[in-house]
């Protein structure tokens, strides 16, 4: 049961998991299916503990560039959420989550959600401050880098416009 | 205290408003700053519910366009969510949503997060159906319909592309 | 999506709407029934902000001198909350929530909670401090501050007798 | 740590309590006194137990007649609830809730609220049902019979009027 | 309503009673079964009581001796915890908690949940404390005591050996 | 940030890591120490999913074996669950959880609590099922099986002295 030991600033040293099972109390009616609203506090702290190992420190969501619910997610689902910073950018990183949701009975996992967020590093202060560029160690590293710098540029186009 | 009658199927008919007070449950911190994830929650519930008052029945979270965390909210703020529907395609519906955080003791009001989420109205079975197209009563109700198209259509060219 | 701005101290400027969706986690048995802790823990909050709005500081609910569950609030409902300051006596305020249901299907609302509270304002120390009295605008505003003056006459009769 | 046996429909039967630990998730804001909405949320439940105990099956909150917040909770506090059947009226009961606050540094024990409210019994198919009338075993029960007679003349005189 | 009055430091003295009813919000499927880990933070709430009560302070729970769940708990039964302090050791306690479901339609009590745990004193520092011995005042108490104490042994014997 | 495959029924595909983030609603006090019964609520959430996983299917909490709270967690801190199926008896799985808290400014990592738990695999009757033995991979895998048999003993000899 030993966590495995990542080079520091790695994508993979600010990887998380986050494991839940759906229970009533996270759905939103009568019929057993998940409350979107709980799914998407799932994401916020399994993307933000990335965001936190990562850089060291505080950290607060900036903005959800877009969240995908792909599948419904059930009453008695085993749901894992897996998150990482994909790029870093002066004091703001771009983290990925995706989300699986596994079926106990049938033993099928679906692929369900899938989320881009941007968090912010603060200092003691409350302000921002700077983080250490991540170190990319595999051609998937650089994809996921290379993904994550071309939806910034397509953001900062599209508010440059409105 | 009664509430105003609008045209069914107008966006004035869609407008749902949340007051909430943000209490230490709704922190991730000692230091008062109210966590995100709840916010997220609260964003999805009073956009879920302007979307069910237009669809007329049930309705699921199919994305997040955005959301924009613009200043942090504190312990103590009373908050208020305003949510509308802009435009709707078929099945689906570009709902907005605009927080408002109100510091009791200064009486002054800060615009904080601004959300753009997409719903799908659901019928018996859990399968989509249509909607009713939305009545455009205003040059405002104008400008809401035409930017949520614009949006989309991004949406779309940006899907294409990847 | 703009809120009306209103004259300060005027009962308008207390009122306070708070829209809630019901959820498998606010229903008190496996028959989907609204659980009535949880409408009294919303009436609460809405009351408690109506008075804070007003008294432009912290204020501590005193009482509840009579809430009315009317008819059951079931799962799935959307349930509008609206309070607003009735009278002010030098540190307490009556405020007065009417709670509604709304089913999404038959686009029915239903009348289904009353309550009156009195909350009293509070300086930084904690101790009860005078609020500012209300400012009344219409022959409406008349009957609701002329009904709270009324029932504090009577819990003040009653106080005395027993 | 055996409980006690009582006579069944007594008032000592339907007797309930409810001890809890006020911890910063049942605060309203940052200087640690107890959200009123929680203990509301508490009595409903401790009252509504003492009903259920007298009916032996389903009861509903009718309404809470008056509840009183008589000093300060505060994070720490140990809260005792009692609750117990004053008095049965055909279908519904009145129910008295006393919470105590009880400091476990100074072992000072302060009176804190105090709570009147009504239930009504109900069968399996929500209709409101009789209940066994109430068996009095002292001079102290028949105190606590012919207040709860007398509050119930007050409310009907009361909302006779008008 | 009156609660009893103890010997300050007698077993009598530390005893918690918690009465709860079970709603939806507590059951971790859709067949209304209750959480396990609901029971576990009620039996902690429960347990930590009566060792602040006897040690008129700050305690942390340091272990879980045991906890048997001997029969499930269900979605509208009334659960009442008892818990009381069975012996001391210089600065900790074993409390014993023994958990019934009463189903308020049958009128028939279960016994379905028994533990052990083990409390520190805390002082003001956050420092292991010496709290005072327990006044045994009865056979039975004799008995609650011999038997804490042959278990700590066991224990201890056990944590020897691994 | 694809999970890894593992062989059905070995100790390994019953793995199952949970990170969570403290915040102040998973505190007992104002001084920020993380309220004992939430680790135990996670623990059963993170055990009882590594007992689905290996049963697959439905599970319910049969005992905690022992659960030792040896460091204490503060909000701020990540908290890192790690749970497996130790071993494997007729219906029943022994299940070991390991908590770790990450302090996000100092980058330091804490042991902070271990528990054993077993796990009763339930039929669609909610009547005790058998589940298929565990395969053992390695020599680490064979004491883990070793210890949890031991431990296994070691509660039967007691239960049967008392």
């Amino acid at each position: 049961m030993k966590p495995e030991v990542h080079l520091l600033n790695s994508i993979a040293a600010s990887r998380t998991e986050m494991t839940q099972l759906v229970m009533p109390t996270h759905t939103n009616g009568p019929k057993g299916a998940m409350f979107g609203g709980v799914i998407m506090q799932w994401v916020d702290i399994c993307g933000g503990i990335a965001a936190m190992k990562h850089a060291g420190g505080d950290c607060v969501t900036a903005s959800i560039d877009r969240m995908d619910f792909i599948e419904p997610i059930r009453v008695g689902d085993i749901v894992v959420l897996r998150a990482q910073v994909n790029a870093t950018f002066h004091t703001s990183m771009e983290v990925g989550c995706r989300v699986e949701a596994y079926n106990r009975h049938t033993r099928r996992t679906r692929y369900t959600t899938k989320a881009y967020l941007t968090f912010v590093a603060m200092d003691e202060e409350g302000q921002p401050r700077s983080v250490q560029p991540l170190i990319v160690q595999s051609p998937e590293d650089e994809e996921h880098l290379a993904a994550a710098v071309r939806r910034r540029q397509e953001r900062l186009k599209l508010a440059g416009r409105s």
